[in-house]
């Protein structure tokens, strides 16, 4: 198949730091082609991928302090992609509702992938003006805002299975990792470990938007025993981190769209607690990849009982719920669906139709 | 001539407050009406016109503080403007570059006025990738960072000549008006005033951007006896201000694109001083409508011969070259330009055209 994966230019696919999106765009682009298709990527000049890439720009925006007007640059991006658009069997776009009023004139069939929440009222407008685009969900829980429009399915993430191996848990501690907002609930993670009279490693960005959250409600919740602060982590070392945890906490506070690093603590063996919040009953299988609770008490009794989980097959819930291959097949899937089928088709004239009729009527009466 | 206006949604047309552009699109609106054509605003719901308005949301976006994603309603207009594309006979954008990858699909003639400045990097890629897309600059100079690009033509702005009166600029005072900022130069305008011994009124707005460079530059040069700061006034007490006004001091450290106050001056009888950027040495004719200087020390010696400028001369200029009806026209010059001719043609075939040929030939031997 000829794929078009169309990604944000804000960071590079894969990203040289965070950027979820653009993530995911890799491990899927990488997939399809070790799957034998022909993929073109239109993303930055500094992405690193097997796949055809088509740039306008050397560096990803956000790493760039001289871009002043990043939609200009996805606007050429999207012409790249028009110009190019005979070339392939579907286009995939990454890039939230900028295509919309092009894309419909390609010719080709179109899906797009919607990867943050929903709720904004801006999007509601954009969303129902063009109900007609088939969009993919990344959960259920995400389409809850936008209901009268064209929902193509539901793709979960998915991460290359050699990513990360799975740990032991023996670190005697849990993990948190995110940013320490308050939709993330870093003080509730805090507490949970206190009370299970257990350490917690926080490896936790605070970005300046999140600065007086931290000052106010944060920073003397950590100076308590029980918490080291380890700050951000790279991909490197979150293998390590979250192997040796015995758990992760995951106490959100917000409809999360779907919630990486619950699949990165389960491609380790580590179980997830996490609350029941947007996608989180979705991605865990209580019970068996952790456990979905509504309070800190349930968490705390959670915890108690975690070494009653199989590590083993907290791992293998992950191959085969979460993997890059996973996710590529069920993309596959909607494309296949999507893409007009070739058929050689016999069409009967009317004359030959109205005789097979008498005929059928004959042997009928 | 049926004529969609294409307006940006970030002001009403006109705006209630500040919005140069939506102001520049009303006007040119209503005398396109005027004169008898048929024209579409596509704008938001507040505004004001006697065109047809088409919008989807009924606020200006700036006045909405729930707004947190305003391409997201520009996207939108795109596909309203799609939607009716038929029905005109061109198209008139005003939305920067957001229509290029689809408006060359339209089939139906667009042309766009870039109505800011055109230095920033990130518009010399978008503005070279759609090279052939036919731009109209709002004076000469405004085109210099894009040499290689489609100009169609400048157009200056214009204002309706029942705007403003011409005043006798009896007022004993030169007038300021503009962003305290650092582009503006208002301390150049204090000091110029000073010089020539003569009274300043400053009707100025200090933007929270613009508060340090207030505090540390200009806050001191206002405590002056001979400057009064009179803060940010409306269209309504302008024409008085300007009107009653010697000169307005014009004195730019910028490539201001166009200049508006300039010619809301030169509509009070107003001359204008005004430094040598820009679109200044354009719309001011030295010596008639105004002085363009490069100095202070000139500034200070053109505001001494300052009676020397005849009132009824500088609303003259204003009226043969900045009304809102020239706009019109030299809109309506482009605008039939680009439009297709539908011409009665008389093919000849070549059996007719062999005969011809011939009888000329005889004719000539």
């Amino acid at each position: 198949m000829k794929i078009a994966q169309i990604a944000p230019l804000y960071e590079s696919v894969p990203p040289k730091l965070y950027g979820g999106t653009e993530r995911v765009v890799s491990y899927l682009t990488e997939e399809l082609i070790r799957q034998g298709h022909e993929v073109t990527l239109f993303a930055t000049g500094d992405s690193n991928t097997s796949a055809r890439l088509v740039s306008h720009i050397d560096e990803a925006l956000r790493l760039n302090p001289g871009i002043q007007d990043p939609i200009a640059h996805h606007i050429i991006q999207m012409q790249d992609v028009m110009e190019r658009a005979e070339e392939f069997d579907i286009l995939h776009f990454h890039n939230d509702y900028l295509h919309f009023p092009f894309s419909a004139t390609l010719g080709k069939p179109c899906i797009t992938t919607l990867h943050g929440r929903l709720d904004l009222p801006d999007l509601q407008y954009v969303y129902n003006k063009f109900k007609d685009r088939p969009l993919v969900s990344i959960s259920d829980s995400q389409r809850k805002p936008l209901k009268d429009v064209c929902w193509a399915g539901t793709v979960y993430h998915g991460l290359p299975l050699d990513l990360y191996n799975k740990g032991e848990g023996k670190g005697d501690y849990v993990a948190f990792i995110g940013r320490i907002s308050p939709e993330k609930r870093p003080d509730r993670a805090i507490e949970i470990a206190r009370k299970a009279g257990i350490k917690i490693k926080m490896a936790a960005k605070i970005d300046k938007a999140d600065q007086p959250y931290y000052q106010k409600h944060i920073r003397k919740l950590m100076d308590q025993p029980h918490v080291e602060f380890i700050g951000e982590i790279g991909e490197a070392q979150k293998g390590e981190f979250l192997g040796n945890a015995k758990a992760l906490l995951f106490p959100i506070d917000w409809p999360e769209p779907f919630g990486m690093v619950m699949i990165e603590a389960m491609a380790c063996g580590t179980p997830v607690i996490a609350f029941n919040n947007g996608s989180v009953p979705e991605i865990i299988d209580h019970g068996e990849s952790g456990f979905v609770v509504n309070t800190i008490g349930q968490a705390v009794k959670a915890l108690n009982q975690i070494d009653l989980l199989d590590r083993k097959l907290v791992r293998r819930t992950f191959e085969s719920r979460f993997s890059a291959g996973i996710m590529a097949e069920s993309y596959l899937h909607l494309f296949e669906r999507m893409i007009p089928k070739k058929r050689k088709r016999i069409y009967m004239s009317t004359e030959m139709e109205k005789i097979l009729n008498t005929y059928k009527t004959k042997q009928a009466s």
